[in-house]
């Protein structure tokens, strides 16, 4: 029956990723790979006595189907959240969503026809890859920089895409710690953004997973924030802050955009589980998000340091080999040599049970194959130093490896 | 902005049932508009132990991120609830997804090709008419008769649109309590729909949230208990038999279709809720569901009674005025004489507190004007005599008003 399977399907092929995540899941690995906030950040004390008192005493509401535009009282809580954050929105311009997954899948589903074109990072997020690819959009990678996309080579390849007659439909950016590379964008380039954005009658989808985990530096405006002429889509998720088995997120746009993106919510799940954002509600206005977020801003920043500080002291001081070092998010972003294919070190790596994400799944142009991502978020600062030490030996046996190949051939 | 919105979103028309819905939640009025499940069913005592245990003792798991394909708990409790109704499965003929609204999007995403041919029933459900709208499938609408969909009228169809070279993909059917008309396909049907899926190649898309809800007659097996070649794809609902709110529904099918179906999901929403997935899990494993479906198929065999009841004693007893009888589900569907326009005949039915779906919202072929769908699971069985008082008031105020208005034409 697979004769059947549409060609958007088709164009998107099973993830290698997800395939070598399942060789990651043996208990003496140390994994860098998955994307997983610390499951002890999650306040589930608090969850549980709210989860019981709402199945208890509004399980009339909790229970039964709601509104697709999703809950009031969550809506509500998130824009008294974002407001001192120079966000001031009303309920239209919010619409919550199964996870910001689902909000990628449901800006592709209204923005993007077959060949249409979306500006995206080298590297960028891999969920955001495959929903554009899912439905068959263009995507044209820009390189980053140590302060966020290189943005004359977007305005290169928007001129050139133009040359050839392209529909030209949206940027797409993690501006805060982005995933994978870990990379802040500069006020200066979110400013020049928004021209470009502008000038060229574009959309830009902000994807902001990670703002609230900044814990060095300091905080630069999201761009919706200063975006004067409504052309910002907000993607704001509750995975990494609070939990990420609630699936919960919110697109946040001016309201004639929420209007369409609301009928694509409509036929792709109806709506949000309302339980799920009735703990989220309540969690937010009775306990406030202030106390709960430095405590895992500290965690993390503890974490990220204990992994700079072990390829500080492991990693082969040899050239070509840089990570980068993020004020924030859960990720780090590791390039080494050219000649390393992180691809085929892998299993060199499961070895020595130490795993990585290999870089050139996010990238959309085929490059990366010397790059990897590794996640501090869920081990252990003990468990960090271990497994960076396995991964520094781990580089070591594979450029010694390719350096004989290299003198052999 | 609105002039990016993709070619498949300005398709999908804002819903004018939503609209109308809206107009129908002022408290005095008796709705039969929606299609909620009683909320006096859902197992809420049970859910909030339930829950207040998996948060406390497993929230490292519960409020994670989980597998695309579902928590295998909640796989294992359902594939061993269905095995007595002849389905004999394995974890991987299962994809958990955020409920059934969510698993037509995945089937329409997966085989729907702009252009390709879905048949359906005249009337179908609506959710299903706008996800495959959204991927601008054609869809082409076959009458439904007392036993179900009529299968010559399809046969004819499938031989009209082969003529044309259209590429034919899938039949879309709900065999139990369909929605909206309540009807059921009979064995001899049933059979016979495998029979032309398996001559003319094509799919079956079998959407049964209601078949646990018979409470009169025989049950009749499911297409996907009788599909020996792999052509039957089935929805399976938790919304109308645990709670609409927890957004649970399962695909079930052969492998190779999940594993299509599996990346769909991945790029729409990662996965669906871990903690909504282990209440149901141990709901259904803990408490069993077969004394909870006995109290529910109980109180809404009631509740049809006395819908039944009240339009015998009411309703006009002129000529084109029918109802059918549902042997379960939810709803029944009226039709009456061809010229009544329902949607016309609405706001009258607001000005007497009574409120109904208009059914051609139903039809994909512009039909159905004269009909409507009644919800009999919400209300008590004293507001349902009440409402269907106020209902057949309206009808015949209509109908006298149609005559004047015939006569002085």
């Amino acid at each position: 029956m697979k004769r059947h399977t549409s060609q958007r399907a088709l164009g998107t092929p099973r993830s290698a990723i997800r395939e070598l995540l399942k060789l990651t899941e043996k208990p003496e690995i140390i994994s860098f790979a998955g994307g997983l906030p610390d499951p002890e950040t999650f306040p589930h004390e608090e969850l549980a006595e709210i989860a019981a008192d709402e199945l208890r005493g509004h399980y009339r509401n909790v229970l039964q189907y709601g509104l697709s535009e999703g809950s009031q009282t969550l809506r509500r809580a998130v824009i008294d959240w974002l407001r001192p954050q120079g966000l001031d929105l009303s309920l239209n311009q919010v619409l919550v969503t199964t996870a910001s997954q689902q909000g990628l899948d449901l800006l592709a589903k209204a923005f993007l026809d077959p060949g249409d074109v979306i500006f995206c990072g080298l590297p960028t997020y891999l969920g955001a890859i495959q929903s554009f690819s899912l439905f068959q959009a263009d995507k044209i990678g820009v390189p980053l920089q140590e302060d966020g996309m290189d943005l004359d080579v977007l305005e290169e390849q928007i001129a050139e895409a133009r040359r050839v007659d392209k529909v030209l439909k949206a940027i797409y950016v993690i501006p805060d710690f982005q995933n994978p590379a870990g990379i802040t964008m500069s006020l200066e380039k979110r400013k020049r953004l928004l021209e470009i954005a502008e000038q060229e009658d574009l959309l830009i989808f902000e994807d902001n997973p990670y703002s609230q985990l900044r814990f060095a530096g300091e905080a630069v405006p999201t761009l919706k924030s200063m975006d004067e002429n409504g052309r910002v889509i907000m993607l704001f998720s509750l995975s990494k802050v609070l939990s990420a088995g609630l699936r919960l997120a919110f697109l946040i746009a001016q309201e004639d955009l929420i209007e369409i993106l609301l009928r694509m919510k409509q036929a792709s799940d109806l709506c949000t589980s309302k339980l799920t954002q009735h703990l989220a509600a309540r969690y937010i206005k009775d306990y406030g998000m202030e106390d709960h977020l430095r405590i895992l801003r500290e965690r993390y920043r503890a974490k990220r340091d204990a992994m700079i500080a072990a390829l500080e002291k492991y990693m082969p001081t040899e050239e070509g080999i840089t990570w980068t070092r993020p004020d924030g998010g859960l990720f780090l972003w590791v390039r080494l040599p050219e000649e390393v294919d992180t691809e085929e070190m892998f299993p060199r790596a499961l070895e020595h049970n130490v795993a990585y994400i290999v870089g050139s799944a996010f990238y959309v142009d085929g490059g990366g194959k010397n790059t990897m991502r590794l996640s501090f978020s869920v081990n252990s600062e003990d468990e960090i130093e271990e497994g960076i030490k396995r991964l520094c030996q781990v580089v070591r046996e594979e450029l010694a490896a390719k350096r004989v190949g290299l003198t052999a051939s």
